[in-house]
């Protein structure tokens, strides 16, 4: 009888599966804190077909199933079992077609974000999901990505117009049309997106897309405390201002910016801020928006009209990661992540900072505040317990925190295997209707096993 | 042993339960052309508690469960079974929590359009959806309606943060929390919005609430063919306006409107055009826009920038339907319902109006042109062969023409009883995993049988 490698190149072919120790090295991990584990064997489809084969494979073998896109997931989503097929998608990375009348394109899933966007913008087009890192399409829509454009444009739910996606028996099909808005049929489309490779592997994604704005204008407001922050965040949202990003950066935050940035931003609770409209709009947006930050104790705001200035100030913002790992040699970072109503936002964050303060850890707060969505993040030694306690200990903590003012457990990071332990205190018993549905598509249980829903064998 | 009537009372109260036949033969119909059914008894519940009890009471006597908000519905969304039990949300029409702070409004079912926004306006906030009737809160989302304002504030799907759902067995799930997004567990509340019952009976929705724009400003431009009229709209969408309504109605509804409305609109295809924002953004807005249409052959632009000059516009937008029904006395009207990707749509317009002309029935085109939505409003004699023969020739035709470019059998009237036929069609495999969604959460075909997804029993 064939091995499991062996079934794998007849059903594709031979450079299309691999068990060199380099690559499944590489398909053990993401850019979490979660133990890694090597897949068994690592295949690289050509199309959705090759796909419909692995699976037929799969089901002789009793293997299960891990799509891979470029390993940013922060909640260890694409982490296999050590019997599993991980599937990346760095093969299936095309464009397939911009349709610019109709604001779409479909890519498939193994397109990058910033790949999208270069080529989107010969048409005088952008995609606006911008979740930091230069993620797989398939990855941001398995996960629901979301970010700092989110509070505009809305998350990669609102962006899917159709999937075309594999399902564990092998057949293909299609979760919607290129129609702007259906009444016909459940809405498959929003049950797949953010489904964490759960239901199907996805093969090729229709996105909205969106006219280039005429006019950016990207700036900084500093408050006094998060507090009077998030309250003008709230105001600015009220008086109706269609802004474009929202993103609250906390003092140790900027701290950690600055030195890695060489940037002189004050060292104090601060929003980064971006418009997109008309010129004359933006005008009045902009002093608008400058009426109520001043009510709301704003001590400084900067605008930045010029495209390099407003680069600086945005890769100052997404680098803040980077401004933490590169100051804290030889530590993991763990990014939390969750979501409350935007009343609640500012008492959240006071209590996520007090949680942080009074740990050994250190760790900084940013958050998407358009959204009520903010993560800590916090540098901790994985070989060292007390470390992962007290990391432990500050996840949970905002995670119960979020449950009880009527949050969620994640915003845009998805379940994986962090978070699973968070579902039944979430979900109530709306959870066995997703254990319902996971049953019903992948009745094996075959695909991404143990992430986000779990069922009984 | 006890009749449904008496289990009913007895598990409720007499008074919520009737088989008054007035009352019956109210709820054994919609607005649409389909067949009416009385059901055996009529349920007013109170709360979410009486309707879980008439769910235990529907499985000991093994019957269907109609949901009924105000019988607006346009494909028969409603109409029972004669063993059905109708239930009716008249009496869970309460406005349960406005947050204004965070966006949110929660509501009961019963709850509908005109009055929501009218307790809204107190806060200086709107709920946007508007499909013209004045349907119930619980309606609109079992059918994901939308409308004209949909181009900028999107679906009922768009809007609904959580449902509170009674399930067939009884038990009770929330879909999902009050954060604005969330990446947690499967898209409950995105699979329950458009399920027109199929799945289980909503008793709360917390839905997505807006800032009353701070100027809003609408007008009318006239083109000389509906194919000019929709490249416009490509046009003003490409140059990323954020347009808020934009209405095609064709020339023989202009014509009805004209004589319906008493206005004296000029008898050519026109959009009617809608434009929220700040003063100075507007005006920008509308210059650009005036610019646009004049490139594609406009013949005349109206706007106007007072209440009363704006409601009037949208009423006789609104009045199309009544006008068609007020000048044919005795005959029953038809209002499809397609979708198809905009760049197609100017085609499909030109195919409808030219199936309506080669038929011997009257109708007019209005439609939602920055989705790609448009109806026919047919007149026909429902007791005369060869009208009703006609008017499901032209639904027919026009479904296949939409199927065949991209587009869904229905934009925003829902599958009901009238577009069932077409579910194979455009899903494809995808219906056979509508089909075991709905046997996993509904394993007894109770809720709402025969319409959205046909299962086998």
């Amino acid at each position: 009888m064939s091995t499991l490698v062996g079934a794998l190149r007849d059903a594709l072919s031979v450079p299309q599966v691999t068990i060199n120790e380099t690559v499944l090295e590489l398909h053990s991990k993401d850019e979490s804190y979660h133990q890694a584990v090597k897949p068994e064997v690592v295949v690289y489809p050509y199309n959705a077909q090759d796909i419909s084969k692995m699976m037929k494979v799969a089901q002789t073998f009793n293997r299960p199933i891990y799509p891979f896109g470029l390993g940013t997931s922060l909640e260890g989503l694409v982490i296999p079992r050590e019997d599993g097929i991980s599937v990346d998608f760095s093969e299936m990375n095309n464009i397939i077609e911009i349709k610019e009348k109709d604001f779409l394109v479909t890519v498939q899933p193994g397109v990058t974000r910033t790949q999208l966007n270069h080529e989107l913008k010969k048409y005088g087009l952008f995609f606006p999901v911008d979740p930091g890192a230069d993620a797989t399409m398939g990855g941001m829509a398995a996960t629901n990505a979301s970010g700092t454009t989110s509070v505009r444009y809305g998350t990669m739910r609102d962006q899917v117009r159709n999937l075309e996606v594999v399902l564990a028996d092998g057949s293909i099909i299609q979760t919607g049309s290129n129609a702007a808005k259906s009444s016909s049929g459940y809405h498959l489309n929003g049950l797949f997106v953010g489904s964490e490779g759960t239901l199907g592997c996805f093969t090729s994604i229709t996105l909205k897309v969106y006219g280039i704005p005429e006019h950016i204008v990207a700036g900084r407001a500093v408050f006094p405390t998060v507090h009077d922050a998030v309250a003008a965040v709230v105001s600015i949202l009220q008086a109706g201002i269609p802004i474009a990003r929202v993103e609250l950066v906390d003092e140790a935050s900027i701290q950690k910016v600055n030195e890695f940035s060489e940037t002189t931003y004050p060292v104090k609770p601060t929003l980064f801020l971006e418009f997109h409209g008309n010129e004359a709009g933006l005008k009045h947006d902009v002093a608008f928006t400058k009426e109520i930050v001043s009510d709301h104790g704003c001590q400084a705001i900067d605008f930045e009209h010029n495209n390099a200035a407003r680069n600086k100030l945005w890769d100052a913002r997404h680098n803040l990661a980077y401004a933490f790992i590169h100051s804290n040699p030889g530590k993991k970072m763990m990014v939390t992540d969750v979501c409350v109503p935007i009343s609640q936002l500012a008492d959240a964050i006071n209590y996520a900072r007090q949680a942080v303060d009074q740990s050994i850890l250190e760790g900084g707060i940013a958050g998407h505040v358009g959204d009520g969505n903010y993560h800590i993040i916090l540098m901790f030694d994985p070989n060292h317990d007390a470390d992962v306690k007290a990391a432990t200990a500050i996840n949970e903590a905002i995670v119960s925190q979020a449950l009880a003012v009527g949050g969620t457990c994640t915003g845009e990071h998805g379940v994986g295997i962090g978070k699973q332990k968070y579902q039944q205190e979430e979900h109530g018993e709306a959870l066995a209707v997703m254990q319902k549905i996971k049953q019903a598509i992948d009745p094996q249980n075959r695909l991404n096993p143990d992430k986000l829903v779990q069922v009984k064998e």
